[in-house]
């Protein structure tokens, strides 16, 4: 019985339907038509499954609904009976003109009766209503297509029944007032405001605050007038009682909706083909509220917060799932049902771990006790803590339920990175002061202080304390060591506090623009409070917070059992994980979390510390290069003693050494500050001589700052143009190598030129290097093995890899400085004024700072493994940047084949997970 | 004759030469080796081609010197007599283990022979000796390779023959020691420094300042220790003084400095194969100092400074080469030849007609007289100035002796911008006070004024004058639109004085760091003067040079022979060519220079005008969007008469209006000037509200400036932010399309989106700009063609162009920025502080802002026009970068097949000619 109608267009529906042409045979129609038909029974399509045809394979033909319902039916749960109307059967519907098929509604006929006689109620009987659901499913989830249609079968007639059922006149009313209002809107296509507008009437008349306050008497008014807008709106058509209208009217509106335009988008944007067409599930209601020998809960197969092994939740007596929800009710934890229903209960926790068995998985169930038997209405993978997601998947794995495999995908690794921050104990009542950038990870908290030797002088004193500048400088580093965590009101996620920070894996909230910090006055104000020096508070680098006081913090701890799943993700991954680190103590805390080698040591961060800065300086502002080697000279054993010590905590592995690499002016002072300094002393008229010191660091300052210093004298450009300041670099390392290796320590310095954007600048910087190597080797009498290599963190890098690999024994992707240039994207300005908001208004996906951009910077990434291979196949590649750490874009670095990934040694466990679930993906791609 | 030897090795030159081994026959040599036979003559190999059997398409058997020198025999030209010993002879001698081929000896003393009759002298003969030069000559030139040896076939007895034909014992006798150093250096291979010092000492023996000074009985003594020298070198060897042993070792010498480190390196470098081998050249020796019926001079076929047909250049009688350049005797002009010596004139005339006709070109010729007989020795293209090349081209077309193409290529690109712009007068004495950057050609004088009311004003009163600033900024333009020409202290050729100048085609020195500019005290300080305001001053922007006083320029003519030569290029040219003009005066001298269209009407300039200014900086330092869009109102009026200018100038052609580009704080007043006057304020204690607006404008100015500004909120990023900005610009332009249109003027305005990187980008911005369309035309009730398109200037965008060409239209490759990200150079800061010092370290191959960058850029735009017209098949591709007027980088937007090149008004006529060049060069490689 075909209908003819657009659905939503209520004129027509249940109107104008017809009977099917009586001259036309199912067989010829199969012949004609593209629509495949169900093999082995030649001209009688099957339009329509009982849930106990189907199974968990049959999505294409079921939708992903009616194939998931199909599998609990069939794995023996009580769930309440319906059946499947078929993708077929819409594509069917389509190549009709909007019809339905041949013999589907004579189908769906049989299946409605098979549905009464399981139910043993009737669709449209007074006593004993059989009530149903009706809902869209297609292959793939479309959250563009119809909602659900409940409790469709209800009219005047069938509500007696209901009523008389759950003794509840109130419930079955309240029933039938949204079963018509869901339906006209749904269904019918009526505007629902329409409908709100006369229920708010009805309210108002009543004195009624909330729906749940309406009368019986008030609620038949309701229906009496939602009848009335149905007649006016659909002109003169009353609203369809007829529980078989209303049944047929439904499915077409589902099959009609997967054209309609929001559906239709949906599919568009996320490229999902338009002719797979929606199934059609219909299934039976069940009742909790029909005494006290009836309920619902919901429940886990376990602890959703440790992971514990028992059965995990909360139910109610008499109620129906809204009731659990609306918190109206209190409900009791599951294990009261064991006294209140023991029988349903033992049916229950059989069921619970039959299911966990059958989905090998943690169930989050709900279900449903109707005169004391027991449905199960959905069951779906629970949502765990991380602690949980580790715990959950060993002991699955112990179970022989899942294997190592399956285990390593049950946890995500932002899982991994919750569990080795500290973090704020999630039960702590804050106060939140402000929020400004999550720069560095994990909380802390200790007394405010404003400058770095206050907070050194307190650390030594015992004291825990949070540094608070505006903005900080290499002049506060020393500080930063003695703090717990850092706090500033200007900067981004690549400012100098928020670098330093993750360098050392202490806790930065940066950024945060609503604090205002008196230095002068020792205080900052945020939030209305003042936190004077010495006063407690608390920061949370992970979430960007500001909080007041000192807040209960949680340790990390690489548990047994986290330890246990990255081990069996080292066992599958191929992506090496490597660290970035800068000091011995990077390198140690590095290895304990499994890191293969350092990937990024970055020379320069060397340079900042307090008692090397002068020297630094020094060497910058000379005049000629023999007084440059003179301050470079000094500078020497520092790096050198670095040097020893990052190169023997690694024995055995890898160091990849990068040489100096930021412009100069970032190791003197600031322009601003010496360009007031020195307007004030001549304006007050200082006498020339106490300020000429100053004088000349702001000429020497002004020489050297540039419009874009991005863009600027950095990287091998200084070495070209300062080749003592490499050639100081490659000695101080190649004399501790040597060292080490007189003393018996195996070590592997791989050094690395940056900002490389020609072959010429590789081949002369690397000519440099190794004359100074040899020089080394001559006076020390013995040689070790090294390598030389470059980032590829410029377009034209990776553009002329080809080239570059000559030269080149290892490739590192500096993808902080690659997307910054592909994009055009200086991270510090733009991240706040134009990436937020651009991710934000959706103009972009998500940051390209914190996830690889596959169609550019990718694109780039490719062409350069791939023609850099081409010139030297055993050439090693890896990525650096900060993107090294980051799940989404490690996944594309093992699609793009690369060696290694290094990121801060605290993202070295997330890292190794994520390249066992990336390989594990990418193998699942290419079978 | 074989020779076993490495030649540079002198103990075994000409010592261990054997006969070659009987029992080879050259047939059996043939079949075994890879060198190919001559055609035709089955085993009996021709190693050695005397001048008259060779000609000009013979470079790769006889090298290019060899094949130039036979195609001039060949024309009948009087040349010394001479043969070439193949490049086919070097192989063999590499194959035979640096022995010479078989029969080539014997083959070079035959042809020796044939060169005694044809000259008649003998070699080795005392009394009429035949010297010979022995030259290398590869395929193509070398300049690693070995040099000439001159006047071989010089010893004891034959020296005599030379004395007494030249009559100057002194001259024979320095002859002699020239060639017996320079045979020991070059074909003996003992050190030049040696003979150097026995000269020297000799020299001061005798106190002779210079080498003219020694007497005969001193260069006997020199030549006695030279002898000693070779003897001592050579391990008690002779010096060689048979002229037969000269010659082989010479020839071997030849052969093996083609494997010389230095050839190899140079082949490497320059990717040319190691297996073609030279060629030897052995050519007699004349003399024009063997009395007054001798004599040499140098010639042109036309006048290289003004074009004229006359023959021009200068003759000395009795002289030699090196008399006419040593400037000892000043040289007569040839005309007075035709008095002194009218038979050898007349038949120097007749040469000079015949070579020209010959080689199609003005000749360069360099000849001999030797009793009474010319010899033509050389004969290449002449240089010549810009205006003699349009001359000559244009004259020989109308001459039939070339063809158009010809013409077009005969003429440089680089000489038409030479004609385009005032110079300074290349006769005039200048006195150059400093040299600064180049940054807008030409040259201007006028008073020097410091600031631009001044300027404006002393303009208005009819003097010329210079501006000079430290730097220039917007409050400065209405002073550059009044003075001559802009001279700054600081900046680099993309500052703001440069730019701006450029774009008004006035003449710019930028960053001439020597000038003190004293603002205070109205003068600066250069070169040791000092120039105060109203003093006379001139500068060339071409050259950067800043000069003292007033010197006098030549104006430019677009001369009926240039112009000529340029509609001939555009009957050749494939590349339209476009100008980038911001006004309609801009578009009124692209125009008359023959630009095709404009291609970037840059709208922010027009925001730079003092009037309008303060509305630009109100609306950019608005609190409320509301506020922004009054101050954009009051702008719209003039945006709308700018657009409603250049529309109508171009009437008929596209006009591509790029949406509002740079970053906001180009606008704003610098913060460093704020920064110290507020900080003065301040310090002084001056009263609050004294200088409260310039407080709130730092405040504004901090907030807006950014860290690389270059990479942050500009571009079409500050239209998605403040979609206002668009909407005014696009009703402006639309406003004015719309009138123009009504006043029956054809208009094709083309909108350009700046600085997208991705599609999301542009479509946003698309929209924005549609929408204001259609208002625009629904309220005028009319509509105009128009076009949306973008710069294609960040990598990200090249790279994923097949997506953005999905909305763009056109696309414009911004090369400036595409070549700063691409290689990370920020333009301002890299230019003087690493690209010049790269490209004098020959890092780089030149500097890619001003020749585009193949490997790197190049590609990226090859990924863009291929992948954009695979979306988009009618895709518009043009560029407009300074690279659009540059000829080499035109040459690769043919090959890259762009539609149109749009540079400044100035240099349309440059990019004319050079589009035809690299039309032709493109069509010759395609053949």
């Amino acid at each position: 019985m075909p209908v003819t109608t657009k659905p939503r267009s209520p004129r027509k529906t249940g109107t104008t339907a017809k009977s099917a042409p009586a001259g036309r045979t199912t067989s010829t129609r199969g012949a004609r038509s593209s629509t495949k038909a169900a093999p082995g029974r030649r001209g009688a399509t099957k339009w329509v499954y009982l849930f106990e045809e189907g199974n968990a394979q049959m999505r294409d033909l079921l939708g992903g609904k009616g194939a998931g319902v199909a599998e609990m039916t069939r794995a023996g749960l009580p769930v309440p009976p319906g059946f499947t109307i078929t993708t077929q059967a819409c594509n069917a519907f389509y190549e009709r003109g909007e019809q339905f098929p041949d013999g589907m509604w004579a189908q769906v006929l049989a299946s409605l009766k098979t549905l009464e006689r399981q139910t043993r109620k009737g669709f449209g009987d007074p006593v004993n209503p059989l009530l149903v659901s009706v809902r869209s499913g297609a292959k793939f989830s479309m959250p563009g297509m119809m909602d659900t249609v409940l409790n469709l079968g209800l009219n005047e007639t069938t509500l007696q029944g209901l009523t008389r059922l759950t003794g509840d006149e109130r419930f079955a009313l309240d029933t039938h007032r949204r079963f018509i209002q869901l339906f006209s809107k749904i269904v019918l296509g009526i505007s629902g405001d329409l409908f709100e507008h006369a229920l708010g009437a009805v309210k108002s008349k009543h004195g009624a605050a909330s729906d749940a306050d309406l009368s019986v008497a008030a609620l038949q008014e309701v229906i009496a007038d939602y009848r009335e807008i149905v007649r006016k709106e659909s002109k003169g058509q009353e609203f369809p009682d007829e529980p078989l209208d209303q049944l047929r009217a439904a499915i077409g509106a589902v099959f009609s909706s997967w054209n309609g335009k929001r559906a239709v988008d949906y599919r568009n944007y996320n490229k999902i083909a338009h002719d797979l067409g929606t199934a059609v599930n219909v299934q039976s209601m069940v009742f909790g509220n029909m005494g006290e020998d009836s309920g619902t809960g919901v429940a886990f197969t376990r602890d959703p917060a440790t992971g514990e092994k028992v059965l995990f939740g909360e139910y109610l007596t008499n109620a129906q799932g809204e009731d659990v929800v609306a918190g109206v009710r209190t409900p009791k934890p599951i294990a009261a049902m064991a006294a209140e229903m023991p029988t349903v209960y033992r049916q229950f926790e059989r069921i619970a771990k039959r299911l966990e068995k059958h989905y090998r998985d943690v169930q989050d169930m709900e279900f449903t006790i109707e005169h004391g038997k027991l449905y199960m209405l959905q069951t779906r993978s629970g949502k765990r803590t991380a602690e949980a997601a580790v715990k959950i998947a060993v002991d699955m794995v112990h179970e022989r339920l899942i294997s190592r495999e399956e285990a390593v995908l049950r946890v995500e690794p932002v899982q991994v990175d919750q569990l080795l921050h500290t973090r704020i104990d999630p039960s702590a009542k804050v106060e939140v002061l402000a929020t400004g950038l999550a720069a560095s990870p994990g909380a802390a908290y200790g007394k405010a202080v404003f400058d770095a030797d206050r907070a050194e002088a307190l650390a030594k004193a015992g004291e825990k304390v949070i540094m608070v500048r505006i903005e900080t400088n290499p002049d506060d580093v020393h500080g930063m060591i003695a703090a717990e965590g850092v706090l500033t009101s200007r900067g981004g996620r690549t400012s100098h506090a928020a670098v330093v920070a993750r360098g050392m894996g202490k806790p930065c909230v940066a950024g945060a623009e609503s604090v205002l910090v008196d230095l002068d006055g020792r205080r900052f104000t945020a939030g209305g409070k003042t936190v004077y020096e010495g006063e407690e508070f608390t920061i949370d680098g992970s979430t960007g917070r500001v909080i007041a006081g000192k807040v209960p913090t949680i340790q990390p701890e690489l548990s047994g059992d986290l330890e246990q799943v990255l081990r069996w993700a080292d066992a599958i991954r191929r992506l090496q994980v490597w660290a970035n680190g800068d000091y011995p103590r990077d390198a140690e805390l590095a290895l304990r979390f499994g890191a293969q080698g350092i990937g990024l040591c970055r020379t320069e961060h060397m340079f900042m510390e307090q008692v090397r800065l002068p020297h630094v300086q020094a060497m910058i502002l000379s005049a000629t290069t023999e007084e440059r080697k003179r301050h470079l000279d000094e500078l020497l054993p520092f790096q050198r003693s670095d040097f020893y010590g990052i190169l023997k905590a690694m024995a055995g592995l890898p160091v990849v050494i990068r040489l100096i690499d930021p412009p100069l002016h970032e190791f003197l002072p600031s322009f601003e500050d010496l360009l007031v300094e020195v307007t004030q002393a001549e304006t007050r008229g200082d006498p020339e001589a106490s300020f000429a010191d100053k004088r000349k660091m702001l000429a020497a300052v002004r020489a050297i700052r540039e419009q874009n210093p991005m863009l600027g004298l950095r990287g091998c450009r200084l070495g070209l143009l300062y080749p003592e300041i490499i050639e100081m670099q490659v000695r101080a390392l190649m004399e501790a190598a040597v060292q080490l290796t007189k003393e018996g320590v195996k070590v592997y310095p791989e050094i690395m030129i940056p900002l490389v954007s020609t072959l010429e600048e590789l081949r002369r910087s690397k000519a440099y290097v190794v004359k100074e190597i040899d020089a080394v080797f001559a006076e020390a009498g013995v040689k070790v093995h090294y390598k030389i290599g470059t980032m590829i963190e410029l377009p034209r890098a990776a553009l002329t890899a080809g080239a570059i690999a000559e030269e080149a024994e290892f490739f590192s992707f500096g993808t902080n400085d690659l997307t910054q240039t592909t994009f055009g994207f200086s991270r510090d300005d733009a991240e706040g004024k134009i990436i937020i908001p651009y991710v934000d208004q959706k103009i972009l996906p998500s940051n390209p700072f914190e996830t690889l951009d596959r169609a550019g910077v990718g694109r780039l990434m490719n062409i350069a493994v791939i023609e850099g291979r081409q010139t030297r196949p055993d050439l090693t590649v890896g990525i650096c940047g900060e993107h090294g750490g980051d799940p989404a874009s490690i996944a594309i670095c093992e699609k793009l084949n690369l060696n290694y990934v290094s990121c801060s040694p605290y993202r070295v466990p997330v890292a190794r997970l994520a390249a066992a679930h990336a390989r594990l993906a990418t193998r699942d791609a290419d079978r």
